[in-house]
Parts: C-alpha cells; structure tokens; sequence
C-alpha cells in the first residue's frame, strides 16, 4: 500500500526572489509559511542577463548560507512578458531582456530547481495564497506603481495566456491622450501609476523636483496635497480614479471576478485611493457582478512570497497555475 | 492490473440542446462527433422554466426516439449568466429565468445526467474542440448577433467566471453612446452587434421595415449595401469594426489570446468583416500579442455541438472547464 503514496514534499526552505529595475528583493520561506531570511541589493546598472543573472546567484548563495537547513529550491519574479511555462523571459522591458531562457540559466548557475514567474502575477499569487483574496475564486489584483500590471485568477486558476495576459495598463481609456512608453496614446498606465501621477501632477504645478532631477514628491504626497484641497492635485488624482474605475470595469465585465485587489505605490494613499475606486468601478456596473475593491495586504514583499510560492509549487508538481 | 484501469467511456450518442429566444436547435452526436439527428422547435411564447423546459423535454424524447443507440447524456446551452459547475442559469436575460436549476430540472425530467452550459462558450468549446480554434490554448470567440458576447480559453481552459466571464458586449465603448438594455450607455453591443448595424442603419435612413415591423434588412445586408456605396450603410459598418477593434484590443490585452474567432450573424459578411476589423485591432496593438482574426467555421450550429460536448464531457468525468 504505502508504495502508491506520494513522497512527502520537501521539507527545507524555498527562496523567492524579485528581480525589479532598482532592487533584487529576496527572502528564504520555510515551508510553513514563514520567512526565515531576507536580503535587498541594488540591481546592477548594466541590465545585461549576464550581469543581474549573476547578482541573483550572488543573493542566492549569500541567503543559502544563512539557513541553517537545506534550501530546496528557487523562484524567481521578473517583469515583462514572462512564459512561466517554459522560464522564459520573452521581454523583460526595464532589463532589456529577449527571450532569456532564466530558469536553465539560474539553474545551472545555483544546481537549483527553479521556477520563473512574472512579478505581478507572483504578487497575484501571494495575496490569493496567503493574503486579503486567500481562497478566492475569481481575483483581479492590480499593482498601480511604474506602470500597472494585473494578475488575475479564473476558476482558481492564474491566467497566464503564455506570458502576455493581465496587461491592464495598456487598455486604452484616452485615445487622444498622452504617449505611453508603448507607443500608445492614452493607456491606463500614463493616467493612474504612481508614476503617472506624479508627472501629471509636476506638469499642472510647474514642476517639483529635487536638484537632481528626481521627483521630490511621491503618489501618496499628491494624494495627501488632494486631500488638502490643492485643485491641481485634485484633478489629478480624480483622473487616476476615474480612468481606473473604467478600466476595472472592463476587465471585470470580461473576467468575472468577484474581488479586486490593489496594490503598488497608489495604493499607499488607501481608503482615498480603494472607497473612490469603488464608486467609480460602480457606476460603470450593470448586471455584472460587483466585485470588492480592497487594498493589497503585503506590499513591497508580495513579488518576493509570491516568487518563493511559485518555487515552491514546482518543487511539489503542483502548480499553481 | 485492470482494476486499476478506467471504464471505457460510455459509446452511445450524446444529445446538445441550444435553448434560445426564439428556437430551441437540437442535434444528437455519436461518439466520433458525428451528428446522427437534429431537431428544431420554436421556443415557446410563455418563456417562464416550466413551459420551456417541458418544450426542451419533449424535443429530447423526441430524438432519443428518432436514435436507434442508448442516449448517455444531454447537454444544454442557455444565454445569459449561468453557473456551470452548479447547474444553475442565475439570470437568462431574454427568457426572464432567475436561479433556475435547469440541470437538476431536465435530470429529474429526462433521467439523463445532464450539463448546463452557457451558449457562447459552449460555442466556444465547438470551435476550440472542433472547429477553427482547435487546438488553441489562448483563444476568444465573440459572437456578434442579437447582442455580442465572448467566450475565452486561457492556457487551454475554458474562463467561467462563475458564469459571468465573457461580457464582451458590455465593455463601453463609447460613455455618450446609445442607450444599452443593460443600462449603461455606449456598450459594445449598442454598434457592433448584427441587431445594432440594423438599427443604427435604419435610423439614418428613415428605417426599413416590413409592414409588420420587422426589419427589411439583415446585418449582411447592410454589409452589402456599403461595399456597393451606400454611405449611411458604410459609416454604420466602419463604426461596427472600429468598436470592434477597440474591444477586442482591450481584451487581447489583458487575456493575451492568439487568436480571435468572429461568428454570429455579422460575421456572414466574411471578409467585409474580417479583414477590416484585423486591421482595427492591430492599430491598437504595440507590444502585445497580435491575434489573428479568423471566421467561426461552425456558423449557427456551434452552441448545439457545443452543448453535446459539454454533455460528453461530463459524462467522461473530464470536464473542459
């Protein structure tokens, strides 16, 4: 009888890692859940594979080192055009990467098993797993920060579409409006990022920047000068609004999703970014199912757990998605 | 060694019924996916579960008479927002049905096990099993008829959302549009469905009825009427594609399909229609996945096949869900 039992899963820690434009974010995740070790350092400034593959292999070791148990084995989150399925990174934008093969390379490079996710999705996968959507059916998060990305899950399923679904930041809400780093006019993304609103808001108030050229305000300062009752503020931050409760409307429609999750620099304004969100979502609403706006619950760490969920999901032949 | 192995599928046919507003189409299919008998009936004025599920009974005896093999099972298609895994149509808009088990209804009835399936993804399920999408891991077939609707396959499962996936024809396209039967303004549906080109042709033109007010002209008709010139017919069509064009975009976006199927009645305009909305949406697109956009290959039968393999599939215990 016990030969047809399945082999108990690996007991020893997972790392996850989050491979962003400015920071490689990673942590060692004990199997109940906890997180044993954790470790940031800058993403080197020549973006080559080569280079920042070698600076995880770096992280990698110097976390190894730290456990005292046997680490099992790797995920990794990166953003872009991520085929989870074959750890390819088809386009990683801010990295420059095409088509690296990122599992084989890290794999090779540590002598561990390794998983490559994408990094909103593996977000996604915490906040479904472990945070504010634990058990959902139908979750739509998304990360309103640099740009937007969404991960989104179906059924109890993450949608992947071979590595190019959950773009919601290039859904189109102005098509006069203003150029995207895609090419497009008037994405989600040039209206309602972090980074969007503090550009628009700089352009309406002539500018406030450090010395350096770096915006001296962040999303949540926007946030806080609307509140205040600064009417350039207020106008920027009920466009972020309005043209997410469009968007989300969209996606809603065609998902099905009954709970949407935000997260990213934005979301740190909370109730004044998640109760108008809602109203907006709303009035966009009909027949559909109206989902729960809600504000993600791990911030800056979810890519990180979310990489270390994924690893550890291929380690014990149960993917997640 | 054979305990261990499954039953062999029951070989019998299978019966598909497409329940819609004005007919009930049936098709009973072999286990090879050959049809070995159809039947169409009107559906019944009084729409209420009772009287039209009595109508669906009595066409379900009538083909089981008609097939000399046992029937296995009956899958049936219902518009609206239906609940597969539960068996439930939670709301059939244009047959007034609320929370209605059908599938324990028609069990009870028939004594068949029966599947519940919504109509444009068990549409969905006949060209992605059988037709132009098989095979397909990310595709999205629209239907564009009485109203538009979408049914989506992502990394090779069918999207359910628990019944409320796929609303492509309630995404707005324009805020200040025409008023929708959703309630909203501007939804797809209002310029891009065969029922809308009718209209919005007819109210440029001072409308082209029959005496008794049914409307002269098909969706192919004013297809036709544009390419020989008539330009109140060729604006109505270049909006239809246009709005076309910009929600698929939008969908292709955040679903990364490869490709979309068009069926329904606009969709006999072939050509007329396929290769000017493929040119809209590709506007639209940057770096995203660039879908081509094909015809349905099934035309009005794909919910009746589609049904019959949603009844086959549950029979087989391997649901495409």
């Amino acid at each position: 009888m016990t030969t047809n039992q399945p082999a108990a899963p690996p007991a020893g820690p997972v790392l996850g890692v989050d491979v962003g434009g400015t920071l490689i974010k990673a942590a060692a995740v004990a199997a109940d859940g906890e997180v044993v070790a954790r470790l940031e350092r800058p993403t080197p400034p020549a973006r080559d594979p080569d280079t920042v593959l070698s600076a995880v292999g770096s992280v990698v070791e110097t976390l190894r080192a730290q456990v005292p148990d046997r680490v099992e084995a790797l995920g990794v989150a990166v953003p872009g055009i991520i085929d989870e399925a074959r750890g390819v990174a088809v386009m990683a934008a801010n990295l420059g990467w095409r088509d690296t093969p990122v599992a084989d390379l890290l794999s090779a490079a540590t002598g561990l098993p390794v998983a490559l996710g994408h990094d909103v999705r593996a977000a996604c996968v915490a906040e479904w797993r472990l945070g504010v959507a634990k058990g959902g059916s139908d979750v739509l998060l998304a990360t309103l920060g640099t740009g937007i990305g969404a991960g989104v899950v179906s059924g109890g399923r993450l949608l992947v579409g071979s590595g190019y679904a959950g773009q919601l930041g290039h859904t189109v809400v102005d098509p006069d409006g203003q150029r995207c780093s895609c090419g497009q006019r008037g994405c989600l993304a040039t209206i309602a990022s972090a980074t969007a609103v503090v550009r628009r808001y700089a352009e309406r108030t002539g500018g406030a920047e450090h010395p350096d050229g770096t915006p001296a305000l962040s999303a949540r300062d926007v946030a806080q000068r609307a509140r205040a009752g600064d009417p350039a503020a207020a106008a920027v931050w009920a466009d972020a609004v309005g043209a997410l409760g469009r968007s989300l409307a969209i996606a809603v429609t065609v998902f099905g999703s009954e709970l949407v999750v935000l997260g990213g620099g934005l979301a740190l304004a909370g109730d004044q970014l998640i109760g108008p969100v809602q109203d907006s979502l709303d009035e966009w609403l009909t027949f559909q199912r109206r989902p729960r706006v809600v504000r993600a619950a791990m911030g800056a760490e979810s890519g990180v757990l979310g990489a270390a969920l994924l690893g550890r999901a291929a380690l014990e032949e149960t993917p997640v998605t």
